[in-house]
């Protein structure tokens, strides 16, 4: 076998790195997930992820920083002002990457009872899937359908 | 606002966090979008990551531990055997997980050429898309038309 096609291209300007360096860390992602769930403050968001605080501070931040989530302050009577996070759209169009996690963990790693969270579309309580679909409007079941191949941004590599 | 409803469930079985436990590192994640993409051999994984070899080795323990990927012996006529790592079954069902990443990462962090990879349907060349879709057959385009609940394995979370 010869060299893998793939090594010929530059990943340098992949997103797929590019995303990982925003949200591709356990904390990160673990913090994310109580965000969509409605979980918007710094306490309640250390109830159970038992992440340290200082390490909150800093995945909280970053998610700021990249506009993931935004600050809004709430005030309960009697304390002074605080900030809740939120998801900006830039965060909520991560939800397939949270529903294609929750998918394959269903499938491999929930016991046997099933899993303890379910998304349903609100329109007709019906379960929620990621589905893979071309844009002919073929949906395609099978991972083995699907192939990868450069793109308009595709560099060869500079060894 | 009182304390929100899901801290009330326990996230102690929760498959997300798992899959996190198992996929929510950096490098294990680039080790995987190399290997979906033909890149099998430990020199070659190293080529386009720059991962240590050190964690390289170790990301690939795991990923065989955790059954995502398995051990092929190759040889090169002249060298000794060495091990070449495929994707098992489990290991393919990632593909949405990557795909969720792609699409996130090409909105919003593609350089303004577009992305250096794209994925198609192999039957007709189409690009590849994920679409969230209710089991009674509604597509979801707005993530604000899903939402999550307890499912079949909801515990209450002990405080």
């Amino acid at each position: 076998m010869s060299s893998p096609a793939a090594l010929e291209w530059s990943v340098d300007n992949c997103p797929i790195g590019r995303t990982l360096d925003v949200i591709g860390d356990r904390w990160t992602f673990l913090v994310l997930r109580e965000v969509f769930q409605g979980i918007r403050r710094f306490d309640d968001l250390t109830v159970r992820t038992a992440i340290p605080r200082t390490v909150l501070t800093d995945r909280l931040r970053r998610l700021v920083d990249s506009g993931i989530l935004r600050k809004e302050p709430y005030q309960v009577p009697g304390s002074r002002s605080r900030m809740e996070y939120r998801l900006t759209e830039k965060g909520l169009d991560l939800y397939p990457v949270l529903l294609a996690l929750q998918t394959w963990g269903d499938r491999y790693l929930a016991d046997p009872e099933g899993p303890p969270i379910e998304f349903a579309h609100r329109g007709c309580d019906a379960k929620v899937q990621l589905v893979m679909r071309c844009e002919a409007g073929h949906d395609l079941p099978r991972t083995r359908d699907v192939a990868g191949r450069p793109g308009p941004g595709a560099r060869r590599r500079v060894a």
